[in-house]
């Protein structure tokens, strides 16, 4: 079986999936973080929706009235939101990207500026910058993946 | 480093594993589409969520009547979750039971009807079709998915 | 051709793949599962958002008042929505950690408990549980992600 294993080690010795691997892994532990900030603002807003989280601050109506929406929790839940509508395809359309045999300097342009893109939204979202930083932070996150979609369907097209 | 990306290149080259780009990269631009119609309704039905995003139509109470949900706007937001809900698993099923070794035939099959019924889901949700139409849609995609799932822990269980 | 699909088989032939493989469809099949608990709930507590779900329910008030939100139903969207945010970064981050390379137990480890916390997350959320019930198997979840991206990162690690 040492064989298989080498060729499996192959993949993750190739530079453009080296290069996949780690931009992919920040991003989707950026990603993560958001889950973190999201439980942070909840506590520090005492504001939560299941009923269960507001036990440890008393009984009926004391603990009642945690059970609320606060504007911070709700901001980051929509950064949350936006980026699983995000990395979700450059999750997906960057393997095949990856696996299409792109330029290791062409590939890695987009894997940089995407994540940079996603980086900037989130700050964007979180601060919040005025428009449109947002906007122009969240298109450019979108243009790299169409970009990526464009070498993938125009490599692999087999309908 | 050549033998290696030729290695890589093969896998894009096998018939079965560009069928599943070229689907898997067809659904996630489909899913991508939401966010530009969710963008569209905003715009349109002036039906904003972030403050900073209605600086532009002036200050105060002017700009604070366009932080409203709009149905539609919140209709497409319901169909863009659910792609994210069922694409996801497509993504990864699909990318396991592409390796799989299914036969060519058998997963064009899979495929091609997983994004028909997502396409067809798509258009049932935002005309919006009568029900069963939204629920049929969603159920053919769904039952595609756990038949590659199937083929999957057929071929591969390890526990 | 014969010899490029042994070479995809090879992949799935692997243990770890493998392990990989069968504890992502599981916990991809359990996600897909809330699609069902929340159509069950919406059914049973008669508790819809779309107007085009009610129509069978009558015509004018007799349907509205159908559309209506549940406690129950919420809930599970809420658990369903807590999977996608983290069953995507153990789909990414779980592919690319099969790929580095690591040992069979190791790698077995890191899926199996994946895989427990998150059933164990499920339980805990529709019961529910009383706390830290839920939190504590969405932290270990959690920290068996960030685990198996510290590999992935030392590893492959290409910027």
């Amino acid at each position: 079986r040492s064989g298989e294993m080498a060729k499996l080690t192959q993949l993750i010795d190739n530079d453009v999936f080296r290069a996949y691997a780690t931009y992919t892994t920040i991003v989707l532990l950026k990603m993560m973080l958001m889950s973190l900030v999201t439980a942070y603002f909840r506590m520090t807003r005492k504001a939560f929706v299941n009923p269960e989280d507001t036990a440890s601050f008393g009984k009926g109506e004391s603990a009642k009235k945690y059970l609320r929406t606060d504007p911070d929790v709700e901001r980051v839940r929509r950064g949350h939101l936006n980026d699983l509508e995000n990395i979700v395809p450059f999750l997906g359309i960057g393997l095949l990207y990856a696996l299409s045999g792109p330029e290791l300097y062409t590939a890695l342009l987009h894997f940089r500026i995407f994540a940079g893109a996603r980086i900037a939204h989130t700050f964007a979202y979180l601060i919040p910058l005025p428009q449109p930083g947002r906007a122009l932070s969240w298109a450019v996150g979108y243009a790299v993946t169409i970009s990526m979609a464009y070498k993938v369907l125009t490599t692999a097209l087999y309908l």
